[in-house]
C-alpha cells in the first residue's frame, strides 16, 4: 500500500499514552527497553532542542478505497507507529535513530519504511551525513534488521554477546550524503 | 617506568578540579568536549550507579629511584591522569570508556595504560564481555588511537566525517571475555 495512506509529524503530548501501548504490544520489547521510551518522552516533552529527543507521530489517513476490513482494523487519524531519533551529542553530522516502532495491528504495511523515509528527511534538512541504528542480533529482531537493509543501511559492526551472552549489538549505519 | 610509580583509586571529590585542570591542559578537547567532563563528574558525584559514570584517578607515589628532574615535575600523591568509564545501558556485558586523560607533564610513561589495565579489570570484575571507545579520526587524535591500538583494541568501525566533515568517529573494541 502508498505511503500516502499514512501522515507524519510531530507527536503530540496527548499521543504520548498510545505510544506506550503500541511500545507494549510490539512485544519485542522487555520490561526495561519499554521504560526507556518513557525516558525519551520525558526528554522530547522537556524540549527537543535540549534533550535531543525527537518523536514523530505516523497516523492513518482516511482512504476512499479502503475496505470494510481494513477499516475494522485502524480509524482514520489512530497513531499506528512512531519513531525517535535524534542528534549524537559533540557531533554536527551523526544522528542517532533509537527507536522505530509500528503497531503490530499495521504490520509489513510500510509503516516502518514511512517513518524512516521521514526520519531521514528531517536529518536531511538538517545537513546531518549518517544516520546509526543499535539493535539486536537475536531471531526476535530480525524483522527490524531486514528493515533497515532493505531500507539501505549497512551493518557496520557486530558486537556477539554485548547486550548478554547470546545477544549481541549490530551497529547499521547510512551515509546520507 | 613500571605501574608501580602511579596508585589508581577512585576519583575523590577534592579532585574535581585537578581533573578539569588536567583536561584543559590536554589541548586535544575543544571547550564542549572539556564541558562534558563536568557533566560525567556531576553525575558521578550523584552516584556512578544511578549515573553509569565511574571515575579513576592516577596518582603519582614517592619513588625512591626518582631524580631531582622528574621530582620537579610532579609530586607525590599528584593526580596525573584520570578515566571515566561505566556501562552501557540496557547491557548485561558492554562498557564505554568514555575519557582517558594523561597529564601532559606524563605523556609517554605508561599512565595511559595503568589507566586502562585498571579500567579493564574493574569491568571483568563485574564480568563484562566487551569495552568500546569511541573517538576521533583526526591527526589530533592520532596518539590516543596508538595507545588503543598498543591496549589490544580493534578498530571495529569508522565512520568518516560523523563528527565534521575532514572528522570522522572511529570506535575500537577490545573483547575481555
Amino acid at each position: 500500500m502508498p505511503d500516502t495512506k499514512y501522515e507524519i509529524s510531530e507527536t503530540r503530548r496527548d499521543e504520548f499514552k498510545v505510544i506506550m501501548e503500541i511500545t507494549k504490544r510490539a512485544a519485542v520489547f522487555n520490561e526495561k527497553e519499554v521504560y526507556t521510551v518513557t525516558e525519551l518522552l520525558e526528554g522530547y516533552e522537556e524540549g527537543p532542542e535540549e534533550s535531543g529527543y525527537y518523536f514523530l507521530s505516523c497516523r492513518a489517513v482516511a482512504h476512499p478505497e479502503r475496505n470494510a476490513e481494513e477499516s475494522k482494523e485502524v480509524r482514520p487519524g489512530q497513531v499506528i507507529g512512531y519513531a525517535c531519533w535524534g542528534p549524537r551529542q559533540l557531533s554536527g553530522n551523526g544522528y542517532d535513530l533509537y527507536w522505530i516502532c509500528a503497531d503490530p495491528a499495521v504490520h509489513s504495511k510500510g509503516v516502518g519504511r514511512a517513518l524512516m523515509n521521514r526520519v531521514e528527511d528531517e536529518i536531511r534538512q538538517r545537513n546531518g551525513a549518517w544516520v546509526v541504528i543499535e539493535t539486536s542480533d537475536t531471531d526476535h529482531y530480525a524483522p527490524a534488521r531486514r528493515l533497515y537493509e532493505r531500507c539501505g543501511y549497512t551493518l557496520a559492526m557486530l558486537l556477539k554477546d554485548f547486550y548478554h551472552d547470546g545477544d549481541g549489538l549490530c551497529t547499521y549505519t547510512k551515509r546520507l550524503r
